[in-house]
């Protein structure tokens, strides 16, 4: 197949080293020079360029830039493609994306690779990333079925555990909760510990820090961009999911304020029990 | 040296591993005659009872049961032991203990190994548990210098980092901050999750959870008794960090709802710049 991957970073350059080792061609491009260069000195791309001239060629094509530039990539796109053209994204919010873009080319399928580093850019790309991890596709009741199931076997062909029964809506809600939401309230403890006004105690605290604070704030000090488009682009279902948050957490500080400490217990044996509903191992 | 060592769980057992192999000698007691045993059989103790009789052979004991068993357990001790007996303990809060385990016995020095794992009890024991992690040990004014350089001495030979410095007061704020918050924001985490009632929902999200939940999740799907431990003997270092922490979180609700961008991006800059302060690499 001819694969278009238009912004060359982590996903995107991922992708290119995966599709291309199953021997599909890919066509890159990337807004820098240096980037298409990378990209094919480490054989993420057959060929790159920094505009779009190569596009119209591809089969399919996924636009991995920022959030705020798919519907603008897309409809720079629209002019020159061959209405086959599958077009899929790889953005972490559905709904607005899904919704905007199918009415632009209905030959679009929203995605969701989840499979995020703490690195970002070209240079992070990897083979095998997508290795056993979600890869979430949202097809509306318009969108195409063959197309969402050539992009689903490519996905499959490359590891990824493919879910195609949710909803942009019922995506972005579930993304809200265990995504989004990690990242809020991680970012919350690392700005509550910087807040200790008492210098010796805080001082303690960094040297003191271990595995339980490694863990517990690792999405909070990620990368601030990305975590400002999650807001923004999902904003009802992570406010939705931040106030949900926000009373189990008043109901927390209220048992140890009571010193109700059978509902702090039964609480705490809920969550043990409840996290290998989410986690296996 | 000969070590006794009073409750042979996972801090207990792995103790007793590392400082057998340094050839110190171990006695070991536990309640349970299963666990002596086990510890005999991996090695993590020259000789087990089940009662406290041969402790007062002992040149220092570690005390490493529950929190609540600390004090009655040196009360215990107390009536044979011999006044040259330096006796420490490894519980995660240390003002109250250190408190009254000194009016009980003036060569009591409170430590804290901060190197728990998510398995418990004597076959979670492993050796070098302790290498490259954080020993605190809060002498106070009162305490004999030299019983306090002796364990520091033999903390420091089974690998780990030693802290003398810190005062009873100034660890238990900065635990609250760094390792007993993290449980409770954790914790709620998985209970604001579960609170979701869109069926369809909460099965996306158990099945799209993927590493950022599971770091964020992991101690809050703890051991509860440990977290309720931590809540009831560090109550108010621990309510002042929940409330400093809700006062963040609350700040950055009203940045999503009033859609203030840029304090939002801000906060997430300031976190992701100050997160190294605590996480090394």
């Amino acid at each position: 197949m001819k694969i278009g991957i238009i912004g060359l970073g982590l996903i995107g350059g991922s992708l290119g080293l995966d599709l291309r080792s199953l021997g599909h061609t890919v066509l890159g491009a990337s807004q820098k020079e240096s980037t298409c260069q990378t990209a094919k000195n480490i054989g993420a791309v057959d060929h790159a360029r920094t505009d779009l001239e190569s596009m119209p060629q591809s089969d399919l094509i996924f636009i991995c830039t920022p959030i705020p530039y798919i519907i603008p990539t897309l409809q720079q796109l629209i002019p020159s493609l061959k209405p086959t053209t599958i077009v899929t994204d790889v953005g972490s919010v559905k709904t607005p994306i899904v919704q905007d873009c199918t009415a632009l080319w209905s030959n679009f399928v929203g995605g969701h690779p989840m499979a995020g580093t703490a690195e970002q850019g070209i240079n992070a790309a990897q083979f095998k990333l997508f290795v056993n991890r979600p890869y979430v596709i949202t097809p509306t009741p318009e969108s195409p079925a063959e197309s969402v199931q050539i992009l689903a076997d490519l996905v499959s062909s490359i590891g990824a555990d493919v879910y195609t029964q949710y909803s942009p809506q019922i995506h972005d809600q579930a993304v809200a909760w265990i995504s989004h939401l990690p990242v809020m309230i991680s970012a919350s403890l690392i700005h509550a510990c910087m807040s200790e006004t008492d210098s010796h105690i805080l001082e303690a605290a960094q040297k003191l820090a271990s595995s339980g604070f490694a863990s517990t704030s690792r999405v909070g000090g990620g990368n601030p961009e990305l975590g400002v488009m999650m807001a923004k682009y999902n904003k009802e279902a992570i406010l939705r999911s931040l106030r949900q948050y926000r009373q189990n957490l008043n109901d927390l500080i209220n048992y140890i304020e009571t010193e109700n400490w059978s509902s702090l217990e039964n609480t705490l044996e809920y969550t043990q029990q409840a996290r290998p509903n989410f986690i296996d191992s």
